[in-house]
Parts: structure tokens; C-alpha cells; sequence
């Protein structure tokens, strides 16, 4: 890193590292011995194990949490895909550096370093119903902008993007990564006639680009966006740095949803923090394999419903910990 | 308050304290304004008003959040009904205080003061499938011993309970409030033989006590337990001080029930943090019209799934006290 080509990503993509078998194991032996019934904590109870596998610790940390938004702008926003105007891309990074954003706060009370990475936002990608959204050296540009900026050393790494009309983006790949239709959905507020113009628009894309629905690469560079190809690639990187990454909402899912049809395994690093509102996130959270974590109907992006779950994360880790054992604390088992 | 009757009790039930208007319009306005296409929060949305409307504070406040768990002994624990012993909720009790339980670090976690109160744990309720669980006068200790809990002052409440044997009074006192049967669940881990065998006794109690069905308050004495009557004692004491409270699980949601039986919206200050994974929770729920927060599969009580929606009704405030307006930050609007 970085992927000086194509190639190099995948390649890397391909092969993605394994994870520690014996900490996890670790971990899941200390689960068992603690004051709950066996399974008890539910969704918790397997989370110090994912943590310790990732990062290749039998007893893991989270003490650097990092949350990242990445902004991009879009040539496919120009075609009204949005009730908001692309200038609100930049508005909102300015938004998040003050400290006025929904991320700021929910990041802040999950103990987590923010960094908002806007990428080129005075060039949008191109119209993707007309040209593929960027050249492979602006793909390897976005991507590597992904991986540059995941930190080593961070614990557990959180997610988010912003991009006037990037839901769209978000459907053309879903659509050209799992098939079908139906993957078009309201964004941040589309009504009857524009959803129906949104849908069009991603036929029209997968149409024009037929090597989209053959690599996943191809995808995400053709239909995607930098935003969305740099959470590829921080996805990638993070893994490759002993790091557990959880995804946001729909386009960010759909960002990273490559490394899963590249490589088997290649998500098992990831959770997704909630299940959006918008519509298809259910059904590529399904087709990955992957149970979001919060279902608070959120449907805002910034890496919000990633951010709420640090917290999530955090209980199982402190109830891992702090929790006592049967043996320490002389209480009586089960009957046999 | 204490209720020296159980028709003082029966009269505060009836009458609830009515919510702040002014105040939950207030938050719900500024809510409008925040940096977000609207809605796109979804649940979290909703929360400042709730808290605006029982804090009666325009500008809610969370600094003094507390987590109580009652505790409690259940006759009908001889007949079987979990694989834990009795002496399981003493030593768990003991568990608590040394700071050991799964409820110790979740609420830390949450900043919340946790107190654990032990209802005569050396006097176990009467079977209630031979006799009612408690005699008047029992009862309105166990209710008053639940208000004396709840300290003026606290922003947000969260409710639990633990006791070895009590998810039988809870799906007891379901059937008799909602009526219908099946709502027996496997609670800490029962077998297909544990279960019927618990269900039986579900039907031989509804039968021993015909006026649990007639009078929810009825139900809450003959067919629950100490710690499920401080529970509905606390949740009818919070409303009347101006506290709005997360509920647990099943047993802690079917203590309370018997409010919203007695006067519509009498549980309208109550959000339920997390649906249980024990099986009638949700229909509970949905016969309560509270959607629960969380949906983990948790099902260890201890208040446990209350105290880790602390962190979402946390950030819902934040967001809401920390955001920018659209007109603060100089974003533009959706198009007309």
C-alpha cells in the first residue's frame, strides 16, 4: 500500500489476512465462565471474540476509536437525484469541522477521533449514466485516500460518508454486485416521481456498463464515487492493520460490499453498525451475510448509525472485562 | 407516597400525572431545525421530546441518570421452574455489590448510578399456584419499597430485577393482563419439558386466581413478586416526579404493565430499551404500543438491555443540544 494499480488491489483483495483463531478462542473461553446464564448477553456475547480476532488480541482494546467520513460530489446529482443541491457536500464538511454535525456528537460520546477526508469535492465524478464515474487512476486515487488515512494502531475503526446524490451511487453498485432491481431508495428525500427517476437512472447505468456486472472492481469504479471508493479501500487497509471496521448505512455497505464477492471472508472483519431506513440496506446486509447491529431507522450517512454502535461495542468489551466469574464470585451453576 | 392502601395505590394509578406539552413542542421544534434532512434520525427523533415532555424542561437534561434493580425471591421457584437455585439471586445480589455483574459495567458505561435493592430475599413470596403471591399488605411494602427507591431529582430512569424463578410471575401476570397463553418463555435456559411444565403452572395459577384477570393490580399481588411490585411502584413514583423511564426486559415490562391497564397512557413516560429475546416480550410489547430500542436477543435481566439504551437516549440529546441549524451553518435547504 498504496495500490500503485488495478492489479495491486487486487491482489491484495484476493487474499485477504486471516484472522487469529487462538485469540478469538481465547476470548470466547473467558465469555464462557462469566456471572449470565451461557448466551444471556445475546448479540454482545460474540463481539469480545470478533474484537480479539481482528486484533489479534486474546484480550482486546478500544482504546483509539476512529471514526472516518469521506466526501465526495457527484456528476450523477445533476440529474435531480437528490432534493438537495451538490453544494451541500461542502456545506456539510465545513458543518462537521465545526462541530455542528450529527457525527460530531455521537462520535464524541462514543469516545471517538473524527476525521471528516473531503475528496476533490470541486470535481465531481462523472455522470455514470453517460461515462464510468472515474478513470482507474482517480479510483486509485480515492482508494488510497481511504487507505492513507486509517491510522495503525487504531482499535476499532468507524465508517460514514457524505455525498449529495451518492445513494445513487449506492444502488448502481448493489444492483451490478447482487442483480436484480429494486435497489433505488429515497435517499434524503425523493418523493414517488423522483424514486421512479432514480430507478431508471441506475438501469441506464448498468446498461452502459456491462463490465460492472462481471467485477467488482469495475463497479465501484464505474458506478461508485471517491467517497465510496475510499471506503473500500480503508475497509481493505484496516483489515491488513489488525483492525475491526464497523460500516454505516446503505452506501457505505455498498462500498465495501467488493471485498465480499472478491473473497470469501473478505467482510469478516466488519460488522455493520445499524440497518438503515433506506430501502435495499436490509436486503445487501442479508445478501452479505451480516446482521446490523442497531434498527433505529436512521437514514441520515455521516457514519451516524456506525458511531452509535461504538457503544455497543464498548458494553460487550467492559462486560468481557469487568464481569466476574462463577467460580470467582462462588455463585452456583446450573443444575445439571 | 408511600401508599398506606392499596386504594390510595389504585387512585395515583388511575390518574396519572399528565406530560409537559409546551415543552415536548419546544424540543420538537428545534429538533425541525438541526442539520439533518428531516426524519433522518429516525427513533433518536423522537427521544429530546419525550424527555422534554416528562422532565418538563424544554431543554431536557441527563446528568443524573440511575440504574435500580429489585430483587426478589418466588415460592414457585421450588416447582422447578429454572435451572438456577434460589439461592442464585442472593449471591448475585452479592455479585452486584462487589461489582461483578453484567449490569456493573454497562451502567458505568452509560454514566448511570446503579442501586441494587434486595426485597427479603429470606422470605420468598407464597406459590402462587397454591395461594396468592403476597397478602396486601406484602404487597404495598414491595410497591412502597420501589417508590422509596426512585431519588428525586434523576433525569432518567432505568428499571430491572433479578430473581431466580421470576420470569413465571412474569408470564403469569402477562396472561392474566393480555390474556391468551403461550407466554412462558425459556428464561434462563429451561428444556421442552421445563417449559411445559412452567406453562402448566402459568394456566393452574390464572385458574386459582380469577380476580387476576378482572384487576391488574389483583395480578401484580397474587401472581408476581417483590421485586416486580417495587417495580411498578418505582415506574408510577418516576411519573409523578418528573422522571422518564427505560424498562428492561420481560419480567421488568410485565411488573409495569398493570399501569397502562389501569388509565390510558399511563405508561407514556416509558420507553422499553430492548426487546428480550425470551419469547413474549415483543407481544408484550406490541400490546403496550412501545417499540422497544434495542433488539440484541439479551435475555439476562438485571436491568441490563434499560441501562444500555443510556447511550442511545444520550445521543439523541446531543444531538439534539449539539447540533448546527441549517440557518446557524449556512447549508441550504432541500429544493421547494
Amino acid at each position: 500500500m498504496p495500490f500503485h494499480d488495478l492489479k495491486a488491489l487486487r491482489e491484495a483483495a484476493l487474499h485477504p489476512i486471516p484472522g487469529d483463531d487462538a485469540a478469538a478462542a481465547a476470548a470466547d473461553s473467558r465469555q464462557a465462565r462469566l456471572t449470565k446464564p451461557p448466551g444471556s448477553l445475546g448479540r454482545l456475547e460474540g463481539i469480545p471474540a470478533w474484537l480479539a480476532r481482528w486484533q489479534s488480541r486474546s484480550e482486546p482494546r478500544l482504546e483509539r476509536v476512529a471514526v472516518l467520513v469521506f466526501a465526495g460530489n457527484h456528476g450523477v446529482a445533476a440529474q435531480g437525484v437528490s432534493p438537495y443541491p451538490s453544494a451541500v457536500t461542502e456545506q456539510m464538511v465545513a458543518n462537521f469541522a465545526a462541530g455542528g454535525g450529527a457525527i460530531n456528537q455521537i462520535a464524541r460520546l462514543g469516545g471517538a477521533a473524527l476525521h471528516v477526508v473531503p475528496l476533490e469535492l470541486d470535481r465531481p465524478t462523472e455522470d455514470f449514466t453517460e461515462r464510468p464515474a472515474m478513470d482507474e487512476a482517480d479510483f486509485l486515487a480515492a482508494v488510497n485516500a481511504g487507505v492513507a488515512a486509517v491510522a495503525p494502531g487504531t482499535d476499532l475503526l468507524c465508517l460514514g460518508e457524505m455525498g449529495i446524490g451518492n445513494t445513487t451511487a449506492g444502488a448502481a453498485m448493489a444492483a451490478a454486485l447482487f442483480g436484480g432491481a429494486g435497489w433505488a431508495g429515497r435517499g434524503t428525500g425523493l418523493d414517488d416521481a423522483g424514486l421512479a427517476r432514480k430507478e431508471a437512472l441506475v438501469r441506464t447505468a448498468l446498461a452502459r456498463h456491462p463490465e460492472a456486472r462481471q467485477d467488482p472492481l469495475q463497479a465501484a469504479r464505474c458506478l461508485g464515487g471517491r467517497e465510496l471508493a475510499a471506503i473500500l479501500g480503508a475497509t481493505l487497509a484496516a483489515r491488513q492493520r489488525g483492525i475491526p471496521v464497523l460500516l454505516d448505512g446503505f452506501t457505505c455497505t455498498a462500498a465495501a460490499a467488493p471485498l465480499a464477492l472478491l473473497a470469501p471472508g473478505g467482510l469478516d472483519h466488519v460488522l455493520i453498525g445499524h440497518l438503515s431506513a433506506e430501502s435495499g440496506h436490509g436486503r445487501m446486509a442479508a445478501a452479505l451475510d451480516l446482521v446490523p447491529l442497531l434498527d433505529l431507522g436512521l437514514r441520515l450517512g455521516e457514519g451516524s448509525g456506525a458511531a452509535l454502535a461504538i457503544m455497543l461495542v464498548r458494553a460487550a468489551l467492559e462486560c468481557h472485562r469487568g464481569m466476574a466469574s462463577f467460580a470467582s464470585a462462588g455463585i452456583a451453576g446450573p443444575a445439571a
